[in-house]
């Protein structure tokens, strides 16, 4: 029986400050992804920096899993990708963060996505866990993305295809019904007809043509249009002052 | 003639500290943006907490440019996007980062994009000069993305699609840059107050903010500025008959 697929594991493969794992854990939990597993981070686990770099995403850090090797890390995965930047001498396919996401809501099965240490990246040996190659296209002339940077990004993908990122729409008000609409063209023409602008005589009719064109493009909502017209309607008062 | 669509401006609206500038000029160099605009810095400008924090993209910090005012900030442009993540009172178009990288690659006119402060985000004045609002769809039930990340991800969107950089040219004018459409506001402002339009002194400034959108959501271009200036210079005329 096919299950449907499940939020990707981030593995971070010997992470080396305590504060990037915090600030990996928000990236994570920012685009609703829980499941973090550390292999070997060098200061030891738990760190007590991760904590406040976390701003709160400590849901993560307290059900984060500390493994000895990659291969122990991912060995409930069927999908694993091997996060990196460099060009590598091995023969894998390589996915963009889009294209990963893509690929695991389309599967079934776990899938695990690694990272490696912040100065060195993932070794060869890690590398040759996975089955494709992530990698973030980036400027060929300033390459500098760090740890909890390429975690926010795969997530932020990952994120796209679930139901939780939905953005918060506002309702946008249709555009007024044209008699509202017709109603202020009115108004506005009645009060440039005595101030000369619709001559000479000969132009009058593309210059109506004009302003109409300009005053339908908006699509103002009925709101809009009543605004409008309040506003011509002082325009056409005397001065207090 | 139609000119192809330019980088968008990131612009940082009062940031508090000179760390996380360093920090958004990093994730903006990494996929490409080099246009960074900062108004009103809090710690004045430069900072020197800036550049180690840039981790090497100098170029952006070196040429940002300052300013007293988001208005100021993005004079020269067509398109003027808010970043923010709370749900706001204003009826404007929501876009994500991928729909507000769509529409900056198939238009002409320079697009800026507006993150506020730290702590609070924009304010509602400077919503008022966007014509959209972009949001990142984020977990409801935990939204802590900060400065640096909205900016990458936003970033990271735009350069998914420079390769693709509208090669169809659009007849249609951009537009009018945003020091047209404030002269135009200007006029108007100034012939209603003497109108009393902006009274009770107490709502003036919220009408202000109505009127603005209203005449921000049309888009429209430098030649239609033009026309609907010269409609309230006729409004302000004696009638001649």
């Amino acid at each position: 029986m096919p299950v449907a697929a499940e939020p990707p594991a981030i593995v971070l493969v010997r992470p080396q400050l305590g504060e990037n794992i915090g600030k990996a854990a928000r990236a994570m939990l920012n685009f609703g992804l829980e499941d973090m597993r550390l292999v070997a981070p060098r200061d030891g686990w738990p760190n007590p920096a991760a904590g406040p770099a976390a701003s709160g995403a400590d849901v993560v850090l307290e059900n984060a899993r500390v493994f000895d090797t990659v291969g122990e890390a991912v060995a409930d995965c069927a999908h694993v990708y091997a996060t990196t930047v460099r060009k590598r001498g091995v023969t894998k396919p390589v996915v963009t963060p889009e294209a990963a996401a893509a690929e695991i809501h389309g599967r079934t099965g776990r899938s695990a996505i690694l990272f490696g240490p912040e100065r060195s990246g993932l070794e060869t040996d890690d590398v040759a866990l996975a089955r494709a190659i992530l990698t973030v296209p980036i400027n060929p002339q300033f390459g500098s993305l760090n740890l909890a940077q390429a975690v926010i990004l795969v997530a932020y993908e990952w994120s796209k295809g679930q139901d939780l990122a939905s953005p918060t729409a506002e309702d946008l008000l249709p555009p007024a019904p044209q008699e509202d609409l017709d109603g202020m063209i009115a108004q506005l023409e009645a009060m440039l007809e005595p101030k000369g602008f619709f001559r000479p005589e000969s132009r009058a009719a593309s210059t109506r043509r004009t302003l109409r064109s300009l005053l339908t493009k908006p699509g103002w909502n009925h709101l809009e249009v009543r605004t409008l017209r309040g506003v011509l309607s002082h325009l056409a008062k005397p001065d207090r002052d």
